[in-house]
């Protein structure tokens, strides 16, 4: 019997079937400052427990996004280690803050199954949540990904593709337990832009670019417990279409949050993702730039403090955003993503409202 | 109205001015191991809690320029976001140890103004304190730097230069509450050298070197949540006349404090930077020596335990220190810096002194 | 007096010395989020808390090879710093877990001396400990390496070589006070394997390998506080027969049981280290594989819960492990390392047995 562990194919999944993965991690303030250092992020919440504290939180939580990669990276052994591409993701709901000290858990539950028509790969839809160490769901999400087959020969599932919403609804927004936004004060971050003032339509170009070298991404991926082959790898990169390692996606998305710092300062954290995509592949040496739309703006039901937005942050890598009036160009007649844009992500922010406290 | 934080302009700054800055942040021991790795520091103080205990502190501190470089970073975005140059540091006083636990934020006072005679730009001096979570101040200097004007057409300020003293004197030295150094114990270092063993005019060729990464000095800067764009942004800088992104360089000064080390070891810490150039720019794929000079050996008035030395620190790149006599050279009768010359520190070190426990 | 620490060369050892090494050091949770960065290691047993307490362990400990690293670190500047070869290590017993807040501080004894032949430097043999706070021992291990002489006219000592076992023997592997494996669950790692399903003679290719990068194994060693120069210094190494930085072969060591994970994943932990060679040097930009052997696998007498596997695992550079037969090959009639072998290690596992609650 072989000792390794070589990941599922697209035969070994079932609909229905729940897969617990492997090494529960408990996350410090030592992953919180290793996350500092590979992004750069200076979102206040998650910096000073005063801040957090102020705010009703017990206190500074992690970064969502750093919580997030390592309750994902458990799942990559069982789910996409065999992944040929990483297709979606959406209903990411950042149900509970994370602290120091808590343990992550991660189960998932195949929600859908769709053989391709070559018959060499197919379709595998997870729903994946992460448990605290009180077995509190702390982060839930949904992603596909295409997976090879360990045969052709294999006979193809029923079909089945889940239906998933295109966006979180704001009445679904979790909000952590005890955040009172009344006494956010504008002066931990020096920018005076509340919810009121975004309206749909606004873009905001960030400005900040951020180069990544291949210690950055490996740190960060190895930080992650993600162990898919294709970040690590040189040598069994070199020969492949990249010609070289790839950048996790998710530190892009890390990456992109902590540059969107210069123009949506005050958000107090990330409630959902209702979707995103990885246009283009990332890797070391490129420099990263992002501008961000504001998609809605919601008010939270029976909350005066906060409200939330809806924003969509593309990330570029190799350009300024200003060269750049859409994520998609014409090719050919259809629109495509331009080769630059390497992140389009959908998700939705809490933030402060105007009040007695913030005039 | 832009969402942007895009810095002040030489315009934006008028004597007597205060600015909060941004990003309070809780310093932990994740902090603390990062900064072991990437500078390798061994001074045994804020190396382990047996030893800073049996000193009479509460626990280890942060090393101190681990803490300024955090405190220092959260000014960047309102002094020196649009600089063309950092001028240099006066009377920095390192007024209380920095623990695990502590958050710092930082205020300035603008205590000078004087626009140069180009008239596109001025240099401003600013006094900072970072106080800690109790309200207490924890650190504080000047520093000056030379802005950009928005406009040239922008009236000129009426010029005021502050006074700045040339050094901070003996008397003014903050000692940590509690410390007592008679129970030091050269074991921790190995090293027999104490406070009467070092003679002014006295050099020391510090031996080891250090080359620095990419990522080792954007890992450091974007830990010490320091947004200036040079140092983070290749696309940027390519075309620069640097050609490539800038090291910070409060990050060489804590190289060169480290290499300090084999020579200077068993100095409890810095206790005051007296003033500090940064002579020539530094870049990955330098390899860093230093060289120290003794200036002053001074008694602290009623310490038998401790005395004050006051160092210059000389940080090298590329070339062994004991290749320059001095830092600087002839030049056309003029005398400046060596160009492998990249830092000329002066400062003050705290010492143990000998007694009945280390006779 | 100079004030610089040049390290000890071969005259300057005597049988019987006793070195207390400096910079005691107090390890963190930082430190162990680092560690995780820097390997990606996934072992449990020290990536939660809930994990080492349902084992009996009062939290989860350090990885111990960190341990070593730390604790080995200290003893380089009195031991190797003039040395040409680390030759071997013998007897290493990992005595107790090293836990966050723990402090180590290290001490070695000469055990053996043997002049070379040449005159120029010759073999020293030391028994190092390292303790905790409390004086416990921790960690110990012997090593030698070769030194060099200061001066080619001096006395060689009275030659004495010392006995060195072979392996760790079963009866006295270090089993951490507390441990119970009995509560095993293989869910923790997602493998079915445990200590039954061994066999002497079975050779294991773990697939996963791991690039590594100059600032990925500079970071490692400063965490360290291995202060040893060819790991730094690029203007050194560069004229070197190297022509770089080498890396540190200690975290060779720990690359190698990181990517161990797929195929020993349901290892508690080192017990032992029986031997281990360095045999071929390692540097940034190599891609790292592993395979290992299965030795013996050892009933622990008294105990239900768990079994002792001595394991000998290879690290390879730049190849895939499959290609290997064996580690050594014919050149001219003689067995050598094959050119891209760079560790072979010999050392003990702890592996929980099957019982009521691993059926």
């Amino acid at each position: 019997m072989s000792k390794l562990s070589t990941g599922n194919f697209f035969e070994d999944f079932s609909l229905g079937q729940r897969l617990v993965h492997g090494t529960p991690r408990t996350v410090t303030d030592g992953d919180a400052s290793l996350y500092t250092a590979l992004t750069g992020s200076r979102f206040p919440v998650s910096s000073a427990t005063p801040v957090a504290r102020a705010l009703g939180l017990r206190d500074r939580p992690l970064d969502e996004l750093l919580a997030f990669h390592i309750a994902f990276g458990k799942t990559v052994n069982d789910i996409s280690f065999n992944a040929l591409a990483n297709l979606g993701y959406a209903d990411v709901r950042f149900l509970q803050p994370v602290y120091a000290g808590d343990t992550l858990q991660s189960e998932s539950e195949v929600i859908g199954l769709k053989q391709n028509s070559s018959g060499k790969n197919g379709n595998v839809y997870v729903r994946s949540t992460s448990y605290n160490q009180s077995g509190e769901a702390v982060l839930t999400w949904a992603r596909w990904v295409m997976v090879h087959k360990r045969s052709p020969e294999s006979p193809a599932p029923e079909p089945h593709i889940p239906e998933l919403p295109s966006h979180v609804a704001p009445e679904q927004l979790p909000i952590p337990a005890g955040l009172d936004a009344s006494a956010y004060d504008t002066a931990w971050t020096g920018s005076k832009h509340l919810w009121e003032d975004y309206q749909p339509g606004e873009r905001i170009d960030h400005i900040n670019g951020m180069t990544v070298d291949e210690s950055d991404h490996t740190l960060a991926t190895r930080l992650y417990q993600n162990n898919a082959r294709l970040h690590f790898e040189e040598l069994m990169m070199k020969p492949s279409r990249f010609g070289r390692r790839l950048m996790y996606g998710g530190h892009v998305i890390s990456l992109c949050r902590a540059l969107s710092f210069n123009g949506l300062a005050n958000s107090l954290g990330i409630a959902a993702i209702n979707g995103g995509s990885h246009c283009n592949p990332s890797f070391a040496g490129n420099t990263f730039y992002t501008w961000s739309e504001i998609v809605e703006r919601w008010e939270i039901p029976g909350r005066g403090d906060l409200g939330a937005l809806r924003v969509r942050t593309l990330g570029v890598k190799d350009m300024e955003t200003q060269q750049l009036a859409d994520a998609k160009i014409d090719k050919d007649g259809r629109q495509v993503y331009h080769p630059n844009l390497v992140l389009d992500l959908d998700y939705t922010l809490l933030m402060p409202r105007r009040g007695p406290g913030n005039p």
